[in-house]
């Protein structure tokens, strides 16, 4: 089979220059004589490629001084842990937005150490809008204020914040990180699983205003302090080295291609391209509200349900795969990250029209 | 440069034959139409990718039915604080031996959260020796006994366990694992680092006997729980996909070469030419007692401690690299894993001998 069109919300596509390059250098990368797989992590040729990853990511996102950029193993699950464990310690409280499973998932981690307060939920609603800011009542004490800042399963994604009163802003970025530049200086923590926007999983992303990398009781296991991984630049043990190079790869793939301004405009260009076709008919149903849709993530059913079994048959056969919805929410789902090239989303699009044509 | 011979303590040497076929099958993987790195860990052609290095792992290491594999994040570093975290928590007691960095580290961090007994230690001697286990005292009421069961910075490995009462042995087994055929009923927790006989960094194996697998304190973080690995087939969150990719193609190279009782002939001779020859001359000096010498790291100098630099120095001019030890011992490391041919040694044994006539 040739390469086809992969819609999966992750692990998920990257780009197809970045893997032609990864293949090249896999046995023997540049001059070294050997793999990056093969690489002491404090060898010199590594340490080159891991300062570069870093320098990049720092220049895509305009990172400023006052930021630690660190990368992490374990994935945001562990993240909903070393979050209240490190920046919990003072009040020992911390306020939420639930916007859908991996938010749910968070808040529960984080009860096992702090107190929670749950200030919006759309869950009355199966997830498909972003709670009004502008309502909730945000608690000077509180430790921080977190959120989910684009829910892959449910396809919904926050276009602003609201004013936290100094309160440091936690977002899970996973699902849209590098999708569209922002302010770094707006967060407290900004954390991201690879293996969406940047590479193979198996590394995390985070970063942190480095006055909230403070003192950690000493129960707190040693690997779950940030101040470990910021003290030893993320080698205090061995990193996810293969997966730093691959996510470096693709950050030099998104420079060259004019960085976050530009690929913000492709995004949207993507984005605008489905939305648009959904809602010029009724034969396909896109549940979440206008103003709340994501980006990255954009979620529809077909009208008569029976029909969504054939949509996703038929679109795998004409090489567009992995549309099936979440588990918990049924229906389609074409996860449309920065690899996704918009040929491939004109191909869907394309193919939407033609199945709509066929069944109406 | 051509590929050299790598004698990397980790991330260390993979087969070449391993490399050219993930390299072959990077951009589309045989007939999936996308890379492994983009698969959808739940989708069905990755299931197949991880099951089968599940059941080659077991295959090698003749893993009996009442002990569960998971393939999780974090390197050996965070199984030093989930060990005491899971196991620790009857007699939240352990006993451990001491021989060196590694043992340290988990001593320390197992001292976090439970008592902690050294029973032996090498310290007095630089750790040059692996302890007498048929002097200690195991108390039957402490939860696990610990080792490292290859020390990689000084090169010393255990040949032998001690009746332990009943009382599970814990090891860390990153730098010997699948060296050699084990018993693994002997132990309760076996783990390892993916990074030295198994593939690239940011993966790590356990191996635990199920009824180890207990209740732990709702304070533990849902990501430290054994339970919750085991639960999920390691799926609880997306695991280091790519790595256990790798890791797999390794384990089917193993297979294919004989499994565990051929790779141990040969590491066996390759250790033998190399410390046949060190113990032929006084040019060179192998600071480890000779009961205690590890199989998978040799360590020497030079008798005139001012020719070591030019010793690494020439080696690497002449394609074999990362010879230089560990920054805490000095000296000459020659990590010769699985993956190193015999002919690496060869050739390195050849280097010294020419070095020797040089110097002498």
């Amino acid at each position: 089979m040739e390469r086809v069109y992969n819609f999966s919300a992750g692990p998920s596509t990257l780009p197809e220059e970045v893997l032609k390059t990864a293949a090249s250098e896999l046995v023997n990368y540049q001059d070294a004589g050997m793999s990056v797989m093969e690489m002491s992590h404090r060898s010199a040729a590594y340490s080159k490629i891991i300062e570069e990853a870093k320098q990049d990511f720092i220049d895509l996102l305009s990172i400023p001084d006052n930021y630690e950029v660190l990368f992490l193993q374990g994935g945001a699950s562990l993240q909903f842990a070393m979050i209240p464990l490190n920046i919990g310690t003072k009040n020992k409280k911390a306020q939420f937005i639930n916007t859908g499973a991996w938010s749910k998932k968070a808040i529960s981690e984080a009860k096992k150490f702090i107190d929670v307060e749950v200030l919006a939920s759309s869950e009355d609603d199966t997830f498909s809008y972003i709670p009004d800011l502008s309502k909730i009542d945000i608690d000077p004490n509180s430790d921080y204020f977190y959120i989910t800042s684009n829910n892959t399963i449910y396809g919904t994604e926050f276009t602003s914040l609201p004013d936290t009163k100094g309160v440091p802003v936690v977002a899970d970025m996973s699902s849209n990180i590098l999708s569209k530049p922002i302010n770094v200086s707006d967060y407290g923590i900004i954390f991201a699983g690879a293996q969406k926007n940047m590479g193979p999983a198996g590394m995390t992303v985070v970063i942190i205003r480095k006055d909230l990398i403070g003192e950690v009781p000493e129960t707190v296991p040693t690997m779950l302090k940030y101040s470990t991984h910021a003290e030893n630049d993320s080698m205090f043990n061995t990193p996810p080295t293969y997966s730093i190079y691959v996510a470096g790869l693709v950050f030099k793939w998104l420079k060259e291609n004019g960085g976050l301004e530009a690929i913000e405009k492709i995004n949207t260009e993507k984005a605008d391209l489905l939305y648009d076709y959904l809602d010029s008919t009724d034969f396909y149903v896109a549940p979440v509200d206008k103003a709340s849709r994501s980006k990255m993530n954009v979620t529809f059913i077909c009208k008569d349900d029976a029909l969504n079994a054939d949509f996703i048959k038929e679109a795998a056969a004409q090489g567009m795969v992995n549309l099936k919805g979440h588990r918990s929410v049924g229906g389609m789902r074409a996860s449309i990250y920065n690899a996704m090239p918009v040929e491939g989303v004109q191909k869907l699009v394309d193919f939407m029209k033609a199945f709509e044509a066929k069944h109406s």
